[in-house]
């Protein structure tokens, strides 16, 4: 794997690196870590990559390394820069024959999206974009078993994504990721929305395996002098006629990283929160409720999702970098399995792509521009 | 105490008893309990009632008592009836010179209760209403840590309310509850907004001593069949520029009552869970979250408000009832205090009032409007 | 009911009052409240007490009212005394044909109770003991299915009790309660291990339906200057060869009155707090833990002892004072059932007794014999 | 890294390599897997090891790799293999000169532990004992505040370890970790007291910095027909007069790995448990309990202990892998300090090494000496 930002200065570079570290299966070959030059070469030699394998741009990267011999080439690489910083490399890789691994929100706009869902489909490589909460296998167990129809038809939906960080104006306190993440021409069109609401959406998405068809959204700047939605709440409809909620804040002071998911059916509902995220709650009309539990698979109660997931037995708990690996476990797994010409199975094929990265990017245009309406309804648009 | 409803039969009636009961303070001492004879009869047994005062309507009950000698007459009445039968009596009451407690919603229509304003202004009497949940201690200390300022401007509010109790159509199977709960003819506008939407919607003004302003509504019929909402999510504005949401469901299959706050400011916020009422989570933007304790008080920490509710010392767990019976109490405290000629304290004062009930039918009509309505605000009027 | 202690200066016995006042079926008529005659007329005009039933001694209460008319004269007395105080208005109280609720421990030496046993057998009258925490809905559930058998045979119980309020000599600091407590003239043999030890005990036995065969004892004083125990950790083996352990400590700094109790099976177990009273985890070998709930009785849930002792629908919180009611409730259907010449029920049975309060004395002599003792093993003897 | 033991048959050994990969400091260069060769051969190939050093014993691979290059060579090995077979390779890897990671319990009999510390003395290499639970970053944390201080003198300390897998004799039906662990000849004298008594011992001494100096034991055989304790109780006393109990069970069914310990000390206490285990409960006397996150580093507040063991920002959970992590992590910067001639810093050579080690099997030894025992206390003698 060769890695285009990431450099020590940089946050979400080392969790990457960590994930794909983590099940021995990937080694981190080449980058394009900083725009700063000194920074690219420090970090390079911080992660013990060779001089000529630490490049200064990711067009030389890609360059190079796609003249490399096959057995030393890097099969994918993984994009860690700002938003507006996605499209470029991920649209070169392809084109020079790289899979690709690419952080949330996928692209700038919603037009870089689905020009790269084009790219990518003529390419035949692979895309795999880092919706890390998708990863937990309590989230792939609630998924199958709403897919399995136990809880009936979906009726609501509630998701909720707190923090705190930016309750103070920190992006002019010299807080970098406060700086870019606020910063319209790095971040995009959202604020919030984009950077953790596209999460909760997602996970709303993906655990209900329904789709948002229309949605209403307060979009809020709660500290005076920024410039993009710091806070939202959102309203939500769904394609089987759930109903829904998103909420989204950065300005949640004292929260920390506040993920949490509700949804209920017409026979029972579930409740999973990031904090404890090995739990997830399985509540039901007419019995107790019940506490599955990752990693402790008793007969008929785990899904194959949600075990093939797990690398420790009930009890042992596994965390956010786990969640993080199993995405990069399981882009791995399909890349090799078609590098060998296997069929990937139904769980190796269990991370996010491209058609969740363009639901992201409409998720962006689309809650800014019910946030800007008067109507209450706005349609979901791809 | 004379009590108007809360026969045998009924909900809401016996909790009330044991409501005024706790303290010592209050004896129910007769009552119209249902509009059954046999009912009324039986059920002023079970409350060894003498037969003499246990009437067979509200109107004989108020002429009667309102003529004995005012050493045996009773103080107030208590009304207990479904919403449709709270103003007659109710105002029968006041007119006759009895102080009034009554459930919420507080009546049946926003005309009723401007009415019932009205009335209650002539009389001098006073008059309280039954919202539980501003009865807990932790409430209450909520309540006075956002007026003290500590956590500076309000941001934030998301109120949740969950049953699940009408997930399938229970009113068409003889469950008395889900019968009248969801009749527009007894119930009123509004299902599940009127029944627990209330609640939360004076739960959030209570706590956050700011008003609702104006108000984005999606109410729902999720069971087929059935003719008013029971399920809904709102978008909330509050008078400080606060935005807020506020969910409300009875087809929350799986949940049993369950009802939590957050509140953000500036500096922190807090989150109150009525599962576990005697904890209030105190979140800072820059120090570790505090565990607040029903009873115990530590120095400079609970209010006079949250101290003066509670009972027991910290982590004997008070409840649901102690709840209501500080409504009682402290409905009954300023009773005696203005029997006496006294000033009642601010904390005596503590109870949900006129105002409540009338911001109560406001945010029905409201609520309902603004899910009629395609547009995305409704101003909050009243 | 008449009332021995509990004057307005004392905690337990409002307590009680609030126990015995919440259903409405017992009225608090005379009491000799306390040693102090102008503490003993206050708190009887406080109480609303007749100044001709406001007593100065339990002596002189029980001689007088037990020369009333058969319909004013209390059927009961409470006691609610320091533990010195239990044996003499008990065995005066059945020796004048009245029915006794005492305060545990029951009395202040083992010989006493087994005295009093003696007098309440020839008495033929009731004896109820107020373990208040074999009275909460979800400890009788507990019991109820260990019982049944459900977890097969009992093989580990741990319980504990922590409280923090004894961490500094506060009983030099005016603390009354802690001044008694800690004082062996008035709290008997044992400091801790009297005053929530024997609850703990008590609520192993109850729950576990098993009896405490042996015991070995670590008693410490933590806080210098101290006569009696202020922490202990005991080994217990059980008569079913269940092995266990009882940690009580009142100088667990930071604790308010955390009382938690674990058993397991053979095929599962069970957890129950009193932080969250109503709820049991139900843990299970083969299967996902499942979470019970006071009042919310799906099919085939909850025995008769858990919903008979549950006023209100699931997910409104009850807690100690409702605990200590149902011991109240129970005691007082008993004798109504009794007086009226029917059986009681088994659910009106299900308070605690005379057996219960010898084998809480016992477990004082017996875990400080142990204490003192250099073997290991020390006979649980009565 | 070399690995003995943790062929694809095992548990612990998968571990151990996501735990050293992590990171990206440290690489698997050879194995001796298995004793079975076949095993041992499709292990490394799973490893992607090249076949020369993929070795059939521990011998062959201790013998190669000294005699290989030094820039080749392997600077420590690692030792998974069951308890009986730890002494060997750890000594041999010692004698070549290579540093050794080693699986708890350290060896096999105490006089085995005895041994190898004088072998490590002489050899001046270096010893790490993965006792995981002492990686966490909370646990960390809890330590740093005791050796702070900040609660006065310990009281009272209380550790509890709950598994249940054992509750049916499993070792019968073909489980192999049953099957080793309950066996005498291969885990020692002590069944659940070796396997994780000795980590709830060790996590006791680690965060109260004070050692146990007295204990009394009841070691059980509850699963009839099992040769080696499965569940036992244990009464410790500290070297600063606290008192203690530790709980360890492998047949509490229902359980899966709570792990959970308290710590009282004069001015307030500390929780925490392993299945939330960024969350470490701060509890004082005489203010509210606190709740401290690893990764959220409000201004001093957590040690750097705690902060250079986490690797995400608060609320991003981090879970037992990472624990895992951190002790191969810091006993490698360790090793790299010491390579280049550097001085570690504190925070790096906080992991357990060979003391830890000798006191876990003197636990072993004192704890059974204890269950054997009539009298209540044993001494704890190394």
């Amino acid at each position: 794997m060769g890695m285009v930002g990431g450099g020590k200065d940089a946050f979400i570079g080392a969790i990457h690196r960590i994930a794909a570290h983590m099940d021995g299966l990937i080694e981190i070959s080449c980058g394009a870590l900083s725009i700063h030059p000194d920074i690219a070469r420090e970090s390079g030699e911080m992660l013990f990559l060779p001089p000529e394998r630490t490049y200064l741009t990711f067009e030389e990267m890609i360059e190079k390394e796609s003249k490399m011999p096959a057995d030393k080439r890097i099969d994918f690489i993984t994009i860690v820069t700002p938003n507006f910083a996605h499209y470029a490399p991920a649209a070169m890789a392809l084109d020079h024959g790289f899979n690709v691994i690419v952080e949330k929100p996928m692209t700038f706009t919603l037009q870089e999206a689905k020009d790269l869902k084009k790219k990518l489909e003529e390419s035949g490589k692979l895309l795999c974009l880092t919706h890390t909460y998708s990863g937990y296998p309590m989230v792939k167990q609630a998924r199958a078993m709403v897919a399995d129809g136990v809880f009936g038809k979906t009726r609501k939906i509630v998701v909720e994504y707190y923090q705190g960080w930016l309750s103070r104006l920190s992006e002019r306190e010299g807080n970098a990721q406060a700086s870019w993440r606020t910063d319209p021409k790095k971040s995009g069109k959202a604020g919030a929305m984009g950077d953790i609401g596209t999460h909760a959406a997602h996970l709303a998405e993906y655990i209900s395996g329904s789709k948002i068809t229309k949605l209403c959204a307060d979009l809020n700047i709660m500290v005076p002098g920024r410039a993009l939605d710091d806070d939202g709440n959102v309203l939500l409809k769904f394609e089987n006629e759930a109903a829904g909620v998103l909420i989204a804040s950065q300005v949640a002071a004292g929260e920390e990283n506040n993920l949490k998911i509700k949804l209920y059916g017409e026979n029972g509902g579930l409740e999973w929160a990031q904090q404890e995220p090995n739990t997830l709650l399985v509540k039901w009309l007419d019995k107790p409720t019940q506490i599955y539990r990752a990693g402790n698979n008793y007969p008929n109660t785990l899904s194959s999702f949600a075990t093939e997931n797990t690398r420790t037995p009930g009890g042992h708990p596994e965390g956010y970098l786990e969640a993080f690996a199993n995405i990069y476990r399981n882009f791995a797994h399909t890349l090799m399995a078609k590098m060998e010409g296997k069929e990937p199975t139904k769980e190796m094929l269990d991370f996010p792509g491209i058609e969740d990265g363009v639901r992201g990017m409409a998720f962006i245009e689309n809650v800014v521009a019910s946030g800007n309406s008067k109507e209450k309804w706005t349609d979901f648009v791809v």
